[in-house]
């Protein structure tokens, strides 16, 4: 009789009926399956599918979508254990540089983070209104860290953080560009002689990207001051300094041409000021480009450009001093996105060849682009305190997720299989009834802090529980067998060379112990 | 009547005054809204205008709360570091155990939580709507976990997830109820024996209580199928068994007459059935509580109740393997709230003399309360699975935040300081202009894999750079000075003997390598 679908409200009563009832079907599923409960399904079921008919679309009305958010994904195991990795490398240089570690909610009040990120404010996560604060996800760690500076009254720390971070960002996932995604974070805050703490943040971005084994790398160095005052001598009205840094950060994806018609044609520049910026953001080099730059008399008027040249002078010196000159590029072009930033800047890339991520989207080189960033941020603890009391601040951002993904390319594509759990033994037994034996063994195990595991089955088969060690990488395996019980002993094997040797029952977990440390 | 805008001190004056009245808006509107809250919150925002007005320029000064969102807290470098203390014991019975990792986004797809939390629901965090998917934050790692499961297909895993979730409830924060916090979950998803992998859920929340050295505690174990039996053969209608189920999850907070009260009056369960509830909710015990109620006639002849007594008696016997009986009670009160258990269930208690945690609020005892929960569900993964195939599943969760309050004051009781970094040496000098040298050092010893700082400062004074040194705990100090640099020499001091030995410039980093290994 469903002859014409029904329309409007008619419509969303039928549907809000239809939710109801899928509920009430699910709630009687979670139940215990009786005779009466049965029956109840059955019956909501067959008026779940009279309201559809109802509907007369056919019945298909939402079906159920199994999947994470747009833009986020699920670490399986194997991709745990490469993130743990990358982890380790990098706590490792921050625990060397002497950082202590802190930890903030993974939302702030809207306001924290109003007025912080320029334009990409747009890209900030936002929480229903349900009544209380207005919230947002953090869109960074470095906002978060000034409030909590500013907070807490703190006058200096070096601290690291290591969380996610929300953006509602175009997702390119294959190129480890996700809505949801971790960063590594280390901030020296504090009132120090110029370019010490600066030099160092370079010194471990170079510690991290050599450890981690992703090839050669290169960290680009620059200073927003002597941006400023580049911008002053080639004309840019001091209005416009910002929104002309953003053309230039954009010369890392785009052409010159490119940017520089948008600082023409849409921020109004005129086009010999462009002209003679496109000049500067040619340069790059090393001390070089320090004294070239100081041979420029009319850039050397200005006093931003003065006394930002003087810094990257001693940041060099540093760099050198730390042994990471050849790592180092003063780059003119580099900008950086974001408002915050008040001296140096910096951000790495890599430049070896690198495994194959995948197809490319949209044209863009794959697995191309910066893997840390960062700079000296003097103002932005102010704005949180009450009195306007600054800290001044420099830090570097590891960007962990490009770096997932070229180390997951290259385990997949090295041979070596790469184990997901640490079990060190399986305790097993080919004969039926052993099942009190084997746990008894395991519990036993585990006191003595060796990485153990039985088979959840009563009477598993010799065979399965060997595979299970092959399959999984586990080297050793106990086997238990009711006549050598008897006599005290039991029997391990080493998987890989099949060897087996009788042991004392009573002796087990020592001699286990010794055998592992000795691996 | 503002006709001139105030100025200098007076106007700070004001403008403090301004922030405190907001303040007191603020907090006011955090309460219950009674009228005279109400009344109060009118007089403060007439106050507050008055007070603008006074500014004279339209009150326009930054209005800005210094907070984290109500419910949630910074980990300060000490909190840091007792966190990564727990995490590092329960990772350890984690891996002891062969579990594998994975991790989750921090937000779902609101329809993958809807219908699984029954009364709780109210307390997800939803996403503002931005365009795109509906989201919210989630609730606990084991709804994600089943979605995980049935997403990827996968038949057995034994996996565990250490992260946040988000639960809009009333914060109690010195008991550690928080609205974001840390969750450690260990899960077994797979079809096998019955009751091995229930009962080494047991043994690892046994191991992990004993390790963090949390003083005496009980692990409860139920059944929900023993109590659905229950409430049949007690006169429960089938349809009431969810709801007299949370009353009864009441009875560690409640009194029984105020649970018999919320079941007679608010659910509208006979005066009698409650009784009879009533009695066997007061039987806990061990194996000698199986025997009594397989002599309850009654009872045994409800299948639910009598499948469920052979799973308590076999989980008890594997627990006695695994050598926790005497931690282990069987409690015929512990209902546990959620809806999607199906058979065992388990709550592990504190039950030695806890740190002082502060004033209770309420009136409740502080520090008292379940620090570990769980038990089997196996028909939530059913509920993502397209098909509906089920894969049973049975895991535990460590409260971690209520340890942390412990451990917190227990760190702050002890007279041991702890370490918030861990610096193994700072370079050091006492003369002047030898800042060059200081960084090189330090640059080779990071480079030897060795813990190092430097102070930032040009020339700091040997008394500060001590002074660093005893505050900060770190063990040794590198002190360099122009003579002994042209001898080939550099002193180590060790900072808690205050020994002092020269050794060579061009061995040093050997030198502490060895000196920290032997420590």
């Amino acid at each position: 009789m469903a002859s014409k679908p029904a329309k409007g409200e008619q419509r969303a009563l039928i549907q809000e009926e239809i939710k109801n009832t899928g509920e009430r079907i699910r709630q009687l599923k979670l139940q215990e399956q009786t005779d009466e409960v049965k029956n109840k399904i059955k019956e909501e079921t067959s008026k779940l599918v009279e309201l559809k008919k109802e509907l007369g679309d056919g019945g298909k009305t939402q079906k159920f979508v199994l999947k994470t958010p747009k833009g986020t994904r699920d670490y399986m195991p194997k991709q745990m254990a490469v993130r743990q990795r990358a982890f380790e490398v990098i706590v490792g240089a921050f625990e060397r540089h002497g950082a202590v570690q802190i930890d903030t909610p993974v939302f702030e009040l809207k306001e924290t983070l109003t007025g912080k990120y320029g334009e990409d404010s747009k890209l900030i996560y936002d929480l229903a209104d349900q009544g209380g604060e207005m919230l947002s996800l953090r869109y960074d760690l470095t906002v978060p860290f000034a409030r909590y500076v500013a907070m807490n009254k703190i006058d200096k720390i070096k601290r690291y953080h290591i969380a996610k971070v929300y953006r509602r960002d175009n997702p390119a996932m294959t190129r480890g560009r996700y809505r949801e995604f971790y960063q590594c974070d280390i901030d020296i805050a504090g009132q120090y002689d110029a370019m010490i703490p600066d030099a160092e943040c370079v010194k471990i971005v170079a510690e991290i990207l050599a450890d981690l084994e992703l090839g050669d790398f290169k960290i680009k160095v620059n200073h927003r001051r002597l941006l400023d005052g580049m911008f002053a001598v080639c004309g840019v009205p001091e209005g416009k300094f910002r929104t002309i840094c953003s053309a230039v950060d954009k010369l890392d994806k785009a052409t010159w041409e490119e940017v520089r018609k948008e600082m023409v044609d849409e921020k109004g520049l005129e086009g010999s000021a462009a002209d003679r910026i496109g000049e500067y953001v040619k340069l790059s080099g090393g001390m070089n480009l320090v004294e070239r730059l100081a041979q420029d008399g009319e850039l050397m008027k200005n006093k931003n450009a003065k006394e930002a040249l003087e810094d990257m002078e001693l940041l060099l010196q540093y760099c050198e001093l730390f042994n990471v000159t050849e790592k180092v590029l003063f780059d003119l072009s580099l900008a950086r996105g974001l408002d915050y930033y008040t001296g140096v800047i910096y951000e790495a890339i890599l430049t070896g060849k690198l495994p194959d991520l995948g197809k490319a989207e949209k044209g863009e080189p794959v697995g191309v682009g910066s893997v840390a960033g960062g700079g000296r941020y003097d103002n932005l603890v102010g704005m949180f305190d009450p009195k306007g009391r600054k800290v001044p601040c420099v830090g570097v951002s590891i960007g962990i997720e490009r770096i997932f993904s070229i180390l997951e390319a290259k385990s997949e594509a090295s041979d070596k299989k790469m184990r997901t759990n640490k079990t060190q033994v399986l305790v097993a037994s080919g004969q039926k009834n052993m099942l009190q034996h084997r746990l008894k063994l395991a519990s036993e195990l585990w006191e003595a802090g060796v990485k153990a595991e039985v088979l959840y089955k009563k009477n598993p088969k010799m065979l399965n529980q060997f595979q299970f060690c092959e399959e999984g990488g586990v080297p050793l395996c106990l086997v238990i067998g009711e006549k050598e019980l008897e006599e005290g002993i039991v029997t391990l094997r080493d998987m890989e060379s099949r060897e087996e040797v009788s042991v004392k029952r009573a002796d087990v977990c020592d001699i286990i112990k010794k055998r592992l440390q000795s691996a």
